[in-house]
């Protein structure tokens, strides 16, 4: 297959044997299979073939070009417990006067919040503080927190709260930015315009006090967009915090149910981003670096992360949820979270989270056990997990490799497992490891979905091209999609 | 020893168990040796003893208390082959206008000074260029480069060039944004004042031309400070270019005795960064975050990048060095350099780096093989290894477990190893691995360096307070500290 690039010239002879190298060292230098020569074959001879033909300077349509290149961007990370009171100096040290602190309702009653506060009193820091942030955040919830940001005229943002806090501040900090922007201008495509964000925002400091969503490290910010009945976001490198404050003291508070769910965002977001299509499969190829998306396929930098974090969930969630006084373990998954956003942030995640927008926004009415809410409610975590077992499933045959090497992690003796046993290997390890966590669903049934209810879910996974387009093993042809999205959580109904 | 903290409350007992294991969970999460309960007994009850002092709010003298918090910070790192391209886009997205393009009379001959020249035309930004930056700079080469920025007044700066191009472009940044500073004021204690950047810099895109220094994610500049006869530097996260754009096109140049000096460096950073005390070992603990240091021991998100560029190390450089057209090693080894960049960027070096500097000002005339320069040069990367195989011998006793980790990375059989035998096995492996390399000396002798030059390298190391407080196992009474460098460089005259 590399005969026709040979065949340009002997030069090229050259080149090509030089790119089939480059297309190579694309694969992380951690790739679990580098011994199989087969491995990504598929990947190599298009990638290759693309690679040349933009050495030999033939024109080529950019919008059908792979990607070449990926990118690496993370928040500055601060960890330690107690470090909390550390951040009035942080803004001090920045030059900030006056803080627009985002919370929600019950992390503002929390330690974390009189930390801060303290922080911020004891340098003289002038501070105004929103605690009306809605879990699950709406674009109306979020439109409110910007008017309540813009009269304040803040010099800087810190969020202490959990994801979607974090996210509400991001939003805040980006339309005080663009007060003349119209709300979808940075929405992600198609829904909204997907504008990239061309200006440096004000400084954000993130205090998550939940070992989950990793927003404190990425560019993500994810809400509702209630217009187009679909939960959708906004991704861009300079969303990122400036400094994110993990302070395990502040995830003590954490219920046991919440250390679950948010775990499993952790595992997803780990497993996802590790077995996502690799970066210079992606089209089309940025014209401009601004467009090169943090959401950008598998990388060897984002890899690392990604196993790393993947082993510490296995090992430390399920003694997290267990005993609430196992403070390394709630410690190493704060970490993990950590890890994970900046694997996910890097290349983001795929089918779990794609389909997990409408298991939470059609939800029949299920309420988790341990969420003490007065409305019916699938933390993102459980909506996420509860189509993993499948996915993986499904997904595997892209890279048995990777599968296998994310069935190792979940201590499954893969030395006699075939490549084509890895889907369903990770799937059942994946099933075994919820099942062990306990007051977990066994499949979208024991949320209260019908398989009547399962159209609905494929019509509102469609929309999340964002995290499609990175979805392993994925047919491009609407329909075949919608037949494999269909059966993907058909299998999901009960396990 | 738990019992002191124990009886001062009931509470207090509590909170000594909860702290016992917070100092617990500072260990990596991929700490080879949580196997062993007795592994950092040692570092146990001092830190749980300080952080229950802390807790109890018993006043305490801060410089005499030990850290609590890690912090994690690195440029963000573009890499693919040809992404040199992109750099005038990046720098009209960043709305810079006038750059001065930082490099030396052999880079800017090379194709990728051409390309970045080309990005920069492309999109109409005016530029200077600075091409006279000193191989291994001196304040004096340094002092020339700021003179020349000053006047050009540029809204930004590119560094395109290997360590030294990308440290002097560092320094030209923060002078220009101190006109007033004195340039001891930055230079780390006790040689200059130590002070903290307190404000951003202008932007910096670092294109490193070598796979060594890693400069193009850390906050660090090295240089000799001829009037105190030291090579010391400045470090602080403010220095850290904007971005790293890791271009595998542009290391192909390098002939084959440079890739593997540099790649020896990287080997070191990898080694030293896993093994320097654990930054919960480090006093004092910083009153402002803002004066804690860069190098601030190894930690979890460190050990990660350490432990992974070192296993890349072990594997690509060989291949690099023996075959110039092995472009996926060169590639890989590009990765690992700023991967281990990372790493030793926030948890710094020891030993074999604070002994290097007066090697390499003390070079007695050599000149390595393959560079073609008209003067002495003992290259950073060889003065840096050349203590290696005693420096890791001496450390072990330290962590045997990590030793014997890093032993594993090398491709030794450690199953049957015994924990006191660490030190042993890692040192001969690293003498077996720099003698595969070819052209290496054995020693210090072969560098010409004899018995009586001993005391000359050993006052020449003294001054390296930054580096030396990192080393684990190393007195700290002077002239016990003394006699363990004499015998450290005195066992690296020849193995």
């Amino acid at each position: 297959m590399v005969a026709p690039a040979i065949r340009v010239a002997p030069s090229a002879a050259n080149r090509a044997l030089n790119l089939l190298r480059t297309v190579q060292y694309t694969h992380p230098p951690n790739c679990p299979c580098h011994s199989n020569p087969n491995h990504h074959h598929h990947h190599k001879t298009p990638s290759m073939l693309n690679t040349v033909r933009r050495h030999l300077a033939t024109p080529v349509d950019p919008s059908r070009e792979k990607e070449y290149a990926f990118e690496m961007a993370a928040s500055s990370i601060r960890f330690g417990p107690g470090s909390t009171k550390e951040v009035g100096m942080d803004f001090k040290n920045m030059g900030a006067k006056r803080v627009c602190i985002v919370t929600d309702s019950n992390v503002t009653k929390l330690d974390a919040m009189k930390q801060a506060v303290e922080g911020l009193t004891k340098e003289g820091i002038a501070f105004t503080i929103y605690d009306k942030v809605r879990t699950e955040p709406k674009d109306s919830s979020i439109r409110d927190a910007i008017a309540f940001a813009k009269p304040y005229k803040p010099d800087a943002f810190l969020a202490v709260g959990g994801g979607s806090v974090i996210d509400t501040a991001k939003l805040m900090n980006l339309y005080n930015a663009y007060p003349e922007a119209d709300f979808l201008d940075f929405v992600n495509a198609p829904l909204g315009k997907g504008l990239p964000v061309d200006k440096p925002l004000l400084p954000l400091v993130a205090v998550p006090t939940t070992a989950g969503t990793g927003s404190e490290t990425t560019g993500t910010a994810i809400f509702d967009l209630v217009s187009k009945k679909a939960k959708t976001g906004i991704a861009h490198r300079n969303l990122k915090p400036t400094i994110g404050i993990c302070d395990p003291l502040n995830t003590r508070t954490m219920p046991s149910a919440v250390h679950a769910a948010s775990g499993l965002d952790v595992l997803c977001h780990s497993l996802e981003s590790w077995t996502a299509i690799p970066y210079y499969e992606r089209t089309p190829r940025p014209t401009n670096p601004i467009n090169r998306p943090a959401y950008q396929g598998a990388n060897p930098i984002s890899d690392i992360f990604s196993l790393h974090a993947l082993r510490s969930t296995v090992k430390y969630l399920p003694r997290a949820v267990r005993d609430p006084d196992d403070h390394e373990a709630q410690s190493q998954m704060l970490l993990a979270a950590t890890l994970a956003g900046i694997g996910f942030g890097n290349a983001g995640v795929h089918l779990c989270h794609g389909m997990s927008y409408p298991i939470s926004s059609q939800n029949p009415g299920y309420k988790h056990t341990g969420y003490e809410v007065d409305h019916p409610i699938i933390p993102h975590g459980v909506s996420v997990a509860v189509t993993a077992p499948a996915v993986f499933k499904f997904t595997a045959a892209s890279n048995p490799d990777r599968h296998l090497a994310a069935a190792e992690a979940f201590g499954v003796d893969i030395s006699n497992v075939k490549r084509e046993s890895a889907g369903e290997v990770l799937g059942a390890a994946i099933a075994e490891f919820l099942a062990s966590l306990g007051d977990q669903p066994r499949g979208l049934k024991d949320l209260g979905f019908k398989a009547s209810d399962l159209e609905g879910l494929v019509e509102g996974t469609l929309p999340q091209r964002r995290v499609l387009m990175l979805a392993p093993n994925l047919s491009e042809e609407l329909e075949a999609e919608k037949g494999e999205l269909r059966s993907l959580l058909e299998e999901s109904l009960d396990y």
